[in-house]
């Protein structure tokens, strides 16, 4: 990748629409993009960030008319001369458009090239151009919440800080180094150890926020299970709002499971609805089962549906019995949805009374009291936990935390065992070393690559 | 639809892209967008024409920093004020400007409302109205060209030449008619009579070149015909550069007709793969037959696959014959690839003399010679028809066409029956207000509705 060429892209989404938009970028993108019309003269003089109309020829052939801005460097995204050539957004036209520039000397932009020559010219650090693609890819206010924070600098400061901590250890550590080597005790060994707690704590933290901030990017696994006709179809269909799943009265219908990403008070949940399980006596109905568990397994939320007309308290208790035996509930949330209350004259008072889950009483098929279904859905994410910290929600982020992880914990292991501080002062280096790869004051070829391979074309 | 509204709408292709533009335009069109931006003392003294970034807010949350132009009315592509927004391409983003916009007192536009007010404020007539939406849609260079020239106002052009020829008929008529009533016979009759044939024929030639015209912007049909294991499939792949029908060697595989649209040369091809008609004895394969029926039925082309290795002229005649007994011939083009002449050690001498269709030896597993299919394809269309005339390309225009085709018929009649003059006068204006309809001096709310319906949201 030579970052001398200058690059052309259709920046706008792909397919047929209105209008389109093409950039070029690069030191000759102004020379290049001028050779597409007729008539230049204003073009060379024309300001930045200024719009103009211009007819783009091949040979003697009208192939479109234009909008053209020229962005000065350094004042572009990329940090280089900038053209943005917005045209009628015929699949034809742009076509034809990126082959004339190509003609004229551009080269066809890699996935993400031009964020990666902003990122190289210093317009943000790579925590920044990641949070680009995840806002590009937001489909939920949560997710592009976390987005913009990290776009805004939010995460950055949280590992510049965890990074002056960690520099703040070694210069203890250094100084601990002297005096030892002066046979002296050092002064104050409690306090090191405590900032290597604090520290451990920290970085715990944030792998921790993963889990979560990892979820909200791409929808909180809810599995729906339930015998077969308690009605999770039609619940289903209910928060969906359409005809995605479906409905049907005749037991074990829903066949294959079903998953469909749904917005609920800003929150993207990935439902994953399942073949019915059937306990009677402790028998199980074979169709589906293994998949069910399998949905159960990978669910951050339960959502196990019951017919409150033909389940007593005892059942439901002996089938949750039977479920905890076979699931780890560990870290799931477990809310009921007792369904069909509209076939009832009035709710059964030893159901109503028992609080043990959370439960709420719906009927699907009416849609009534479906709300309390979504609260207690959106209850599972701690919206401040959102808006005010920086989480964790980059998997190449995480893979370096965990690693930050072990480090810390050699660290704090070879503190307890008395190991020569010298040796301990390595893994803090390695330490700030990974911290600079999350930065990307530390990059390779195969990290850019890895990074900005994730990017769209004409980012 | 209030045309004092002000609308927005997305303008870039519908999905997820680097980055989406947004259209705003209406007389409130820089008061309701600048209530979108934080700071926007810059925003109101921003000059025409200017792009500025800003930062888009809801309630204390950033949604988006984005680029904003202003475009001051009446030097716009509506003629009314317009603020185009270029955010990024995430559908989240796009909705929620969209939803603050409309918070702030916007309409979503209607299909083609921009260009509507457009055709409303004179900037163009509807032929060119009608070519923005064959320009969008065209995927081939004939098809580019053709909306191109209509843009141009060369279709446009026709109409109003033929308009005054109309004008010019009238005025000789009503000449005519001043006369008669002093009882004085009409000096030159033949003269009128000239003129009237002369429209005729020209309106009958641009009736006509709607055949391809219209095939020209959809593709002209294809239908690849023989018998099984010929190589259609094979010959079709060649043609199309990729796998995207089923190749086999098994008689028969092509079970279904495959509709591909390919460009060759710059014009579009929409090829009909079907199964293959088995001739033997005057025994048709039924599998499939009545389908390969049709798909010929709707070709202009007619690519007839045969193995040379296995096939003698008299076989070729025998099918031809079959052919032409079964389907009608007129107006269709009859190519014939003999395929597998790398099967071969020399072509049959009798075959290679045998020149009474447009034939082409090849191997469409080698790709042997391929490329004078191609050739006897695309010299199926007169390329500088494309070039010079103004094609009738657009159905609405050909039903008007078509009306005053019959219009002019009982004008000729008429004169031939020396009907009274102001008898005749009246075909005339009927013609006039015909060719009005076409250019949009005389619309109606339905045929506004029909015509802009057409376009894609946000043009």
């Amino acid at each position: 990748m030579n970052l001398l060429d200058t690059i052309c892209s259709i920046s706008s989404p792909q397919g047929v629409g209105a209008i389109s938009v093409l950039r070029v970028s690069g030191c000759e993108a102004f020379e290049i993009a001028g050779k597409l019309f007729k008539e230049s003269k204003n073009y060379f003089s024309q300001p930045s960030h200024f719009g103009n109309r211009f007819d783009i020829y091949e040979n003697d052939n009208l192939i479109d008319q234009v909008m053209v801005i020229k962005f000065y460097a350094p004042k572009t995204y990329t940090g280089e001369d900038v053209v943005e050539i917005t045209c009628h957004g015929s699949s034809y036209i742009q076509k034809k458009i990126i082959e004339l520039l190509m003609k004229n000397g551009c080269r066809l932009a890699k996935a993400g090239e031009f964020s990666m020559r902003a990122f190289l010219n210093g317009k943000f650090d790579l925590p920044q151009a990641e949070a680009i693609v995840d806002l590009i890819e937001s489909q939920s206010e949560s997710a592009h919440k976390l987005a913009i924070n990290q776009i805004k600098g939010n995460f950055s400061n949280r590992i510049k800080m965890l990074r002056n901590q960690f520099v703040e250890l070694a210069a203890l550590m250094e100084l601990e180094l002297d005096f030892s080597e002066e046979n002296v005790e050092f002064a104050d060994r409690k306090q090191l150890y405590n900032l290597i707690q604090t520290l451990n704590k920290e970085v715990f933290q944030l792998t921790e926020s993963f889990k979560l901030g990892n979820v909200l990017k791409t929808g909180i696994p809810v599995a729906i299970i339930g015998k077969p006709n308690v009605g999770k179809s039609t619940l289903l269909n209910c928060l969906l709002k359409d005809e995605r799943a479906i409905v049907s009265h005749i037991p074990g219908t829903t066949r294959d499971t079903i998953e469909d990403n749904f917005n609920i008070n800003g929150i993207s949940f990935r439902f994953i609805d399942t073949a019915g399980i059937r306990l009677t006596d402790d028998e199980i109905e074979t169709y589906g089962i293994e998949r069910t568990f399998k949905a159960i397994d990978k669910a951050d939320i339960i959502l196990y549906v019951i017919d409150i007309t033909e389940t007593s308290v005892e059942e439901i208790e002996k089938e949750l019995l039977f479920l905890e035996n076979e699931i780890d509930f560990i870290n799931k949330k477990l809310i009921i949805a007792a369904n069909k209350i509209d076939e009832l004259i009035e709710l059964p008072k030893h159901i109503t009374d028992w609080n043990e889950y959370d439960i709420a009483f719906i009927s699907a098929k009416r849609n009534v009291n479906v709300d309390e279904i979504r609260d207690l859905l959106t209850q599972y994410v701690d919206q401040k936990k959102i808006a005010d910290t920086a989480l964790l929600t980059n998997i190449r982020h995480y893979d370096i935390m965990m690693k930050i992880e072990k480090e810390i914990q050699k660290i704090e292991d070879g503190f307890a065992q008395q190991i020569p501080t010298d040796l301990i002062v390595i893994h803090i280096n390695t330490i700030l070393n990974y911290l600079g790869e999350i930065t990307g004051e530390i990059t390779s070829d195969e990290v850019l690559d890895a990074v900005f391979g994730r990017f769209c074309i004409g980012k």
